[in-house]
């Protein structure tokens, strides 16, 4: 199934699953709403299972795209972009953040080179299925073909397929690439209409003037190319990168199988944005997993509305927030599939 | 140990753990800070264990002590009495949020009847110790006696010490009582400065009038009995809870044997309120599990100086909110001990 294909197969979240779910909460053996978010939660993975209860996830995984990114040419990263394929070595040897949590929930990491700049080595774990070394540097030119912009898209569907055909239940998507929240910054200043000065912030750690730099080079870019909302694949196409398209293909990929998946960070979230204006019927498949400190994140995450779980201050990616935020998607399913009724426990129920 | 020989026993932090802490993280593959909350949290850790990193817990454990109160005579909740009892059976069959919650941790879960007003058929998980059937309604005497907040304080310190003796190496605290938000509220109320108004809310679901006359049982039992947060014990005494006393005591405990507790709800840090107003030094084994609805839960926190990690809404009680936390709590410590440095996985360190 192709990422069009995809498209038309998404079908909204089944609302008399979700009516179940929260009918259901309300006679299991507690206060009525004293679960609170995670009521909704609940009947939202209800929805998406289409029954209540929904199926408690017993194979969540993480799936990480990486790319890199021309613009880095302009200054705009704390990092340089060797730090790409240097950390991609680290997740595929255990020792990054993202290996600890995803060790922690029992999830596999499986990474996915989208379009490093250079050649990384075969290793188990790694899908080596580059679109090009690196995007070009879009304050000059697009970052990529829309020819390009398909193939990351396809991309992303496919390695996640793979995923779901064997067993994954619960998808948290994260990013690696060193410059990516600038093409994150400049997504989300079309997808949400705010200025780049709104959306743009220190990525992995910018002092304030190189953040202005970075935003006027945003800002140029979109003047340069004259991207919008209603083009998603043109705008992914024009200030986007390989690992963004991806993970949105594997947001569409996880929506079309009624697969729920958690959203990580800024850069992810741009992605959820492109995924969501290729097919609005996703956003019922996406979680809001935690809300980072990178300013333009609670802008995306608005224009999604995503009510993000957790709000910790990360500003990392990887996934690391969306696998934190796993555990309070599966403590959501078990809670409305194991808690006993208070006709089952013989428990008196509340008065006003 | 008794619980005054406890509170000879707490020792501050150890300092040069968290400053080893706080520098390891600037050495670990991710750009500084990144990890927001959970880089002071692990170093909390390393405070706590006196090294660094601090050991990953291995044994979450969850105590819940349960008692009644005779202030529900006077209406102030919405469920009645017989609840209690009940939701201690429904703990003990595993049918309760917190036992759904327990088992996705990994978790043992301990009910401690420190006062429930009717007996209790001995059953594994359950400690039969209660103080008294229930306490005294408060609007119209003290709660209890000195001599029972003294009990109370013990049991909650004999019950920690066997679970700390079992392995247990990170402990969440719950409770469970129909009606004691009141008495969490009037502890809350002395311990803050607050107005029994502004820290009294709805509880397991109270509408407007109810609670404005529960604020108003309250307010006129302050005034009856003048309790004052400099003599904690006599707070307690006079318009305590003997699971609120135990659960003082457990954290009493668990910070002399220098293991880190996650405070739960509002009933939970009224507790923790009282365990520091006994012993100062508490303070820094704390872990702000969450947030709850209830409106005087904020209030509290702020005095004990927790940020509480979650904000999910929950106003349950029972630990719930703490074994949720726990998740993050065991991601700190893993992240610290397990994460690669710069060094060992070859990766550029960032540049401003």
């Amino acid at each position: 199934m192709g990422w069009q294909e995809c498209v038309a197969a998404v079908r909204p979240g089944d609302s008399a699953a979700v009516a179940a779910a929260l009918a259901r909460q309300d006679r299991l053996t507690k206060p009525p709403g004293s679960l609170g978010r995670l009521e909704a939660l609940s009947a939202q993975l209800a929805g998406i299972a289409g029954g209540c209860p929904a199926p408690v996830p017993q194979r969540p995984e993480v799936i990480i795209f990486a790319g890199d990114h021309g613009v880095v040419a302009q200054g705009v990263s704390a990092f340089p972009p060797e730090v790409t394929p240097q950390m991609v070595l680290n997740f595929l040897r255990g020792g990054a953040a993202i290996n600890v949590l995803a060790r922690q929930l029992g999830a596999t990491v499986t990474v996915v080179d989208a379009g490093v700049a250079v050649e990384l080595p075969p290793t188990p774990g790694l899908v080596r299925a580059k679109i090009a070394a690196g995007t070009a540097d879009f304050s000059q030119q697009p970052a990529m073909t829309v020819d390009q912009a398909q193939a990351a898209l396809e991309l992303g569907v496919r390695v996640t397929q793979e995923r779901l055909a064997a067993g994954c239940d619960l998808l948290a998507c994260g990013e690696m690439g060193i410059g990516n929240t600038t093409p994150a910054a400049a997504i989300t200043a079309v997808c949400t209409g705010r200025s780049p000065q709104e959306v743009t912030g220190p990525g992995t750690g910018l002092a304030a003037p190189a953040v202005q730099h970075k935003a006027a080079v945003i800002a140029a870019a979109l003047r340069l190319h004259g991207p919008t909302a209603a083009a998603p694949l043109e705008l992914l196409a024009a200030v986007g990168g390989f690992e963004l398209g991806a993970l949105a293909g594997a947001l569409l990929a996880a929506a079309a199988a009624r697969v729920p998946v958690v959203v990580d960070g800024f850069i992810a979230t741009a992605g959820a944005l492109l995924a969501v204006g290729l097919c609005p019927g996703v956003r019922d498949y996406l979680i809001g997993g935690h809300c980072s400190q990178e300013p333009g994140h609670r802008a995306a995450l608005q224009a999604l509305r995503l009510e993000p779980l957790l709000d910790l201050g990360l500003r990392l990616g990887e996934g690391t927030g969306a696998v934190l935020a796993c555990h309070l998607v599966i403590a959501a399913a078990r809670l409305l599939a194991e808690m006993a009724t208070f006709a089952e426990a013989g428990v008196a129920a509340g008065h006003e």
